[in-house]
């Protein structure tokens, strides 16, 4: 088929999509639920609007563009991202996504061949987590709870205004689960964010799944004394315990575990002044895997890592387990339709994990999904250096373009 | 000289002044212008007052009792401590030593060999910095600036009220400067707070001068970057650089100076997530020694060790001197009197540096100052732990009455 995107168009709308909270060093700054998201919001609504689509909003602020092919009771096929960007982060993270999708969906309705599913252009409210990590998509599926909107990451009263000033309720995002009536199938195109595709030169990564994430508490107990007066030989001194373990998961993963990542992002230090040996140290520790079992594996050896370490400076540790993204698969079906896409269009393409989180694995869950990477300059993402060549952005749309066709002409 | 305290009144005094803010636990609770320290500062007045004495309080709040000799021109003697505690601290930190001065002043005005000197029993605002580390004694001595004033440990609004509400001022504290008019010496028991004279038998501590103390912050400065999609070979961890810091500088101190100590406190993380790579990690260090040139070769040590963990790592480090507080020296004429005041005694005593400041570094900036030491079981401090057998503390009050003897009928 030569079905393709219109490239001018898609341009124009990406430049539409990426002009509200655009920064002056090219990125964008519009987190879930700012004025400048609710603007980019806006200015979709009046894109859908003029391109002759229906607008819907649900309960969680999710915003789609519905077009409805001849059949009435056909099912939807959905694809989708989201315009909420973390603050001061790039153009493509989300934006490209919802772009490509909508340039998509409307090469879609102009092509020939009778479409026997009903087009939905989804904008997925706060997949960066200002508030609740991926809240729009785990909404809309039926993965969120109260627990969840009760301890939002950002200030809980700025949260309630924020979510005022939006429009949006509690009771409101809970309701919007749509999973006893789920589309048919959900499709994303979405940037890397990593150099896997760089690096073996591919054009289009072909997610095969989402990592599990992992995350964990390790308390090193020591205690505290001061810091003049206890000679070095008695001390009992936490921030040891907690160094030695930092160094160990680097060295436990580099050496035993390749296929998985681990990082310390933060230590608490109890009391934590200068003067005072360190009573407790808390470490924050998340792992990655797209195989539990392996995840496990790797939990058990830095388990043993933190005992060796506390043991080594005569301290206590605690290993807790905080909480858990469970791994999600994408659809294997999905995933062949898009590997013949890409041979179709001569785009060379990798198979893959995907080592963030995304919407597609909230809709995993309530339908068969499919997500597709493109590649990140450098791997940069998060901040104004995120880039991926407008080629590659084109060719992504048309791989996305062609796996909906598929899909949206069969059935 | 049969000169000796009386036992079972210096025990009454202590009872007294240990009733202010006892915990069940059987430490004291009386951070400096809290209720209970306050509420001390009335009992001391009070038994002050009983015991004939002349009750002076400076504008720093600084208590002291006089006794004023048969000559109105003489010199005065001054000894002292502190009556505040950490929070939940132990009974013996300060208040031992203003008891032992208080018995000493009362053991030394019936003695019958004419006095050539004044009396003065202090008891010193704030030794432990719960707003302004040694507040009373720098105040006293001209070492107190009003920006020290404007940035306590606390909360500086929390510090205005304190201030208010114990009858204090910042123009009254900088006022308090006495220096103009210095004591002839000044003198001091503590405890030891540590276990050196434990460890060597010995029942007093002759306190040759406090070591200095140097603060540093070191900063770690790597790469922010996604958790997930950034692969361990690719990051610029700074936890890792600060974590590899930490545990050098404990090797250096016990490899090349164990006559040094030197402390890792606290860490600050950057941004300080689960799911970003660490940016910047800065680590809050301080390192003591009684001799400025070890202290210097020792943070040289540690500038090297610094830039050795960045380099392993690729990141780059900032080592930044923030504050010092100075070696001090006490002096050595005391230091020779209390020498022959234990051996007249029969008591076992260690020269050594003290590895905590106390107020005998302020005093010994405008007169010749001494501090003695009673062994502290177990090096427990600042806890109700913290304990000295009642016979240490008699022992450490009569090597005071001996030393404080020698200087008062001399002149």
């Amino acid at each position: 088929m030569s079905l393709e995107v219109n490239p001018l168009r898609f341009a124009e709308i990406f430049r539409a999509l990426t002009r509200d909270g655009a920064t002056a060093e090219g990125g964008l700054n519009r987190p879930a639920l700012s004025r400048a998201h609710l603007d980019a919001r806006d200015t979709f609504r009046g894109l859908i609007s003029e391109c002759g689509f229906e607008a819907h909003t649900d309960g969680a602020g999710n915003l789609s563009a519905v077009w409805r092919c001849a059949e009435p009771d056909a099912p939807t096929l959905m694809l989708g991202s989201h315009l909420d960007s973390v603050p001061n982060g790039g153009r493509f993270d989300g934006t490209l996504g919802v772009t490509a999708a909508f340039e998509v969906a409307r090469t879609l309705r102009e092509a020939p061949h009778p479409k026997k599913m009903h087009l939905e252009v989804m904008d997925f409210t706060d997949e960066e987590g200002t508030w609740v990590s991926l809240m729009g998509s785990r909404a809309a599926t039926g993965r969120l709870t109260e627990k969840d909107l009760a301890h939002p990451r950002g200030n809980p009263e700025a949260f309630v205004m924020a979510l005022d000033r939006a429009g949006l309720t509690v009771e409101g995002i809970l309701g919007a689960d749509r999973s006893a009536e789920p589309p048919a199938a959900y499709l994303e195109l979405h940037i890397e964010q990593g150099t896997r595709l760089e690096r073996t030169n591919s054009r289009i990564g072909i997610v095969t799944g989402m990592v599990g994430i992992h995350m964990f508490l390790i308390a090193f107990n020591g205690q505290a004394n001061h810091a003049g007066t206890t000679p070095m030989l008695e001390r009992q001194d936490a921030a040891l315990g907690a160094s030695a373990f930092c160094l160990a998961v680097r060295r436990r993963v580099l050496e035993d575990f390749p296929d998985c990542v681990a990082t310390v992002g933060q230590m608490k230090f109890v009391p934590g002044t200068f003067n005072i040996v360190p009573d407790q140290v808390t470490v924050f520790m998340e792992l990655r895997s797209d195989d539990p079992h392996r995840a496990g594996q790797l939990e058990d050896a830095l388990r043993g890592a933190a005992a060796d370490a506390a043991d080594g400076y005569g301290l206590t540790a605690e290993f807790n387990h905080l909480e858990s993204v469970t791994e999600s698969a994408m659809d294997p079906d999905i995933c062949r339709l898009m590997e013949s896409s890409c041979t179709r269009l001569g785009l060379k393409y990798s198979l893959l994990p995907s080592l963030a989180g995304h919407d597609a694995q909230s809709m995993a869950r309530i339908c068969p999904s499919g997500l597709l990477f493109v590649p990140s300059r450098l791997g940069y993402s998060h901040s104004a250096a995120e880039y991926t060549d407008w080629d590659d952005c084109v060719a992504g749309a048309n791989a996305l373009l062609q796996t909906a066709h598929a899909l949206a002409i069969s059935q």
